[in-house]
């Protein structure tokens, strides 16, 4: 169990715009029936949560996610903050997921918080 | 769904000294089958949890948890920030917690992280 490695790989999810390497990142990273859920959007699933990283992605078009700070984690969980910019650099949101690790090493799920603008 | 209160009236079962009182509080407050982890110690059911905190409450005599922040939650998720302090105010630790709540109001899981030192 790596916090940081793992906070990596999702990210890296959420920043991937080819869809066959998304949809192929998603099937390594989360558990069949993993579900996500924040205060704006939710997905269940290696479908769902495609479908829902898709979406959020028309909507912030060049965007990317960073990690913020370093994330920690104990016995199945990890903790990690991050921000979503604009190409130019400008921060658009923040926020801090909770993430559930499975036996398998892959994510079963996904809590996400955003921080007060 | 009202994450200051919730914080609220957890925060008060860890402080709550009176072995009786906090019984009847924990009973209010989590499921009969709650859990709560967090990089030290862990318990389950309505007993396991009063026996953690009253171990816990043991280790840090005369300390009292405050909330630090606003709660905030969505969905079913509520999350908070806390300091643990001496009587004489010295803080010994923060940390952030992710709880659970049931459809019946009560407190499902409480997932618990450190901030570091």
């Amino acid at each position: 169990m790596n916090p940081a490695h793992i906070a990596d790989q999702y990210l890296a999810i959420w920043n991937e715009r080819d869809a066959a390497t998304r949809r192929a990142m998603i099937a390594r990273t989360f558990s069949l029936d993993a579900c996500y859920v924040d205060p704006m959007m939710r997905g269940a699933g290696h479908d769902g949560i495609d479908a829902m990283i898709a979406g959020a992605q028309s909507h912030f078009p060049g965007h990317r996610f960073t990690l913020d700070g370093t994330p920690d984690g104990h016995n199945d969980l990890v903790r990690f903050s991050w921000t979503l910019a604009a190409a130019d650099g400008q921060r658009v949101a923040s926020g801090m997921d909770v993430a559930t690790v499975a036996a398998d090493g892959r994510l079963a799920s996904v809590n996400g918080f955003l921080n007060a603008a």
